[in-house]
């Protein structure tokens, strides 16, 4: 039909969404077909889903209309599922259709990494999106109420959460603010309700300094969360965990949160991966394709040391933003720019008014690591969205 | 210790509550020691208990603590549950001790009736009790959660409910209401979603004017209830309902709501029974027993026409009254009144500002019989803790 280039996004996570932002605004008229793909018609906020997840929020307030994002004059939405990249055909196949593109940017997302422990992807819940952070809380609130109508079933009330890094200890700090309003709300005992954070490292959240570490482990225990640190959960049951040396926690509720890998959509697409990551170039191209960006929970990247970077959401957006530029110079013919990230720093919260973090060079703890984890988020509401965003959203992060 | 007679009531329900609370009224200073007994510090309202295992309503709204309807320096109150009378030691045993009394009063309500059908025990929920309807609700919103996770499971979006009596008509009225809005929250498309009510008798709501009836199921089918009427429920599965001639309808919720019968303790007690009920005499004791009164759902009365009463609130009320008024008569050495059923009417509720009823020798139906069954709950409201319970309480009915 027309000349003009035709770019394909694939997920409009935060890699997916900055890209497409970027583009929108940097292109000019006629310059490209846009077209943006993904699972759902909304973008979540993954940085959010720990409080929908223990129901201290409504799922709701972690996700966005994409079409509230998008000016759907400049970008093709296309809701639905990638089921295959073919990249020798310029091909990307749908659960429902096929797209052929010029460029390709690639950005579904990580997935959870089980390191075949048994049982772990039959009977653990994870935190990824709205549908599952959803099922979580649900989960969570029917335990309750079986247990009142079972009161030997004491494993209703027990919340095993693998993997003390980020994700678990965000979500842990999360559900002991969230327990004792659904020990009232079910008439049950506090002192009977157990949350379990096993972790097989010899420390919670890697990678943070080893005081704050020690000052979160303090908050949480206080709220009455317990750690089994150094215990590595050997299977998953239809009734709980096998953990260490082959100790039972009866457990009805299991959240999987101490892994996340890239896609199987990348590894099947033949690229060379690790862990279904892409090992890009310093332009944020795949290897051998000069016109596929990985972006994202999908690639993978070295910092000067030689290490890989951890997939957060901060390095997604950041390459987002590369990745867009990048595009536009190649449709235009000039030269690419490297990606650099520049880390912006970290704030784990750990329940209502708690955090810890690290930024500019600096830790914070308490109320006003609180309050800047509250500032990152609405800075990603107003990057994505603007002030509409921020007063449609902020009010509830 | 003291000669004063003991007053034992068993179970705070409609019948129990408003004999403590007519005796508490009636009873002259040291004239009796009156102690309640009751399985949990509150007392459910039963007719409002389809709005919260709709999630419709709080389970909250449908319950009150007992310390603020009776006044506990008249009345003793015992939270525990009664496991045996034993009427020849005039002893109750408890599942933590044991009241010894002079005059006995049974209302401890009644039990789901399964005649027998295979699985209903193990796999249907009742609405019972504020345990029972926190389940279901629960339940049922964990379903919709469950689905999104696993969209070929359309069983999860599949409610049963079996019997279109008052209770299972108020309940799919209801379910009718609160689904869509859980369609909004879960993004579930609404057409997926089937209640389906499945009645063995040739028609719904039997003892109501066969015009009402054909009104209610009008409603309710415009609501999206689907009947099935005149097909019997042979068994119950963990997958579902088996009807009829053994065709079988896939559902992971199936409420149990077609039959009521009195209770196992009077069984065992050794009175002589008809399904659980003590067959009384006018002054409503238990035949023999000229201590023990039996009122509500425990009891049996027929009308004058020589048929059974059904057993409703407004009857074990109504017990409860002659019953406190009979025992004040016996210790005082007076003659005992007979009792004598004043039909108030019925009104069955059809979701939101939709109800039909019978009342005053009228029928009535639409807005008008809903807000008559909003009077009749004040009214109820208003008998047993004044208007401050009115307040508190009514606006959410
Ligand atoms: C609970 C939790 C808390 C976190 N907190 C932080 C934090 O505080 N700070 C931080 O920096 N990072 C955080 N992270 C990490 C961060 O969320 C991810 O690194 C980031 O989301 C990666 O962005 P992405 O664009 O690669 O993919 P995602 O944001 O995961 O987006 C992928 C998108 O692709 C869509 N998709 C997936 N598969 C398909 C398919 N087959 N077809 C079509 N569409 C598809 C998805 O629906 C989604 O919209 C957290 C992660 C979790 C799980
Ligand atoms: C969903 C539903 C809707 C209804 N709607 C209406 C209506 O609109 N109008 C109407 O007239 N009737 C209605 N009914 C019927 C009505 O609720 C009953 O007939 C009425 O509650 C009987 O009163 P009761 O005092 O016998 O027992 P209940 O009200 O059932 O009370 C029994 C009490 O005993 C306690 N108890 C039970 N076992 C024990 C034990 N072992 N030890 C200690 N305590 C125990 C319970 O906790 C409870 O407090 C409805 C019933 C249901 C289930």
């Amino acid at each position: 039909m027309s000349n003009i280039p035709k770019i394909v996004i694939l997920g409009a996570g935060y890699g997916g969404i900055l890209t497409a932002l970027r583009l929108q605004k940097e292109l000019n008229y006629n310059e490209a077909d846009v077209t943006l793909v993904n699972k759902h018609d909304y973008h979540y906020i993954t940085t959010h889903l720990h409080m929908p997840a223990a129901g201290t929020d409504k799922a709701e307030n972690a996700r966005v209309s994409i079409s509230k994002l998008i000016d759907e004059f400049k970008i093709d939405f296309v809701k639905s599922t990638v089921v295959q990249i073919r990249t020798q055909d310029k091909k990307v196949i749908l659960e429902d259709g096929t797209l052929s593109y010029d460029y390709l940017v690639i950005g579904v997302g990580g997935e959870p990494e089980t390191f075949g422990i048994p049982g772990m992807n039959e009977y653990a819940m994870n935190i990824r999106s709205i549908n599952s952070v959803r099922l979580i809380r649900e989960h969570i609130e029917y335990q309750f109420a079986r247990y009142k109508r079972e009161p030997h079933r004491t494993d209703y009330l027990t919340f095993v959460v693998g993997g003390a890094g980020f994700t678990g200890i965000e979500f842990v700090g999360e559900l002991a603010d969230r327990v004792p309003e659904l020990c009232k709300q079910f008439d049950v005992d506090r002192q009977l309700v157990k949350i379990i954070n096993v972790e097989a490292a010899p420390t919670a959240l890697p990678g943070f300094d080893p005081e704050l570490v020690e000052y979160a482990m303090q908050v949480l225990t206080k709220k009455g969360v317990t750690f089994r640190i150094g215990t590595a959960i050997k299977e998953c049951t239809p009734d709980g965990v096998i953990v260490g040396d082959g100790e039972e926690i009866r457990s009805a509720t299991v959240i999987w949160a101490a892994g996340v890998r890239g896609n199987r959509l990348v590894d099947e697409a033949g690229f060379e991966t690790m862990r279904g990551r892409v090992k890009v170039d310093e332009t944020l191209r795949a290897p051998g394709h000069d016109n596929i960006y990985v972006i994202g929970d999908n690639s993978l990247m070295f910092n000067p040391e030689g290490r890989p970077y951890p997939p957060t959401a901060q390095i997604a957006m950041q390459q987002g933003v590369t990745c867009a530029h990048n595009l536009v110079a190649s449709i235009r013919n000039q030269p690419l720019r490297k990606f650099e990230f520049k880390n912006k720093g970290t704030v784990a919260s750990l329940g209502k008014g708690e955090a810890i973090g690290l930024a500019f060079g600096k830790t914070y703890r308490g109320r006003t690591a609180a309050w800047l984890k509250k500032l990152i988020d609405l800075r990603y509401l107003f990057i994505i969205g603007g002030i509409p965003l921020v007063l449609r959203k902020g009010k509830f992060f």
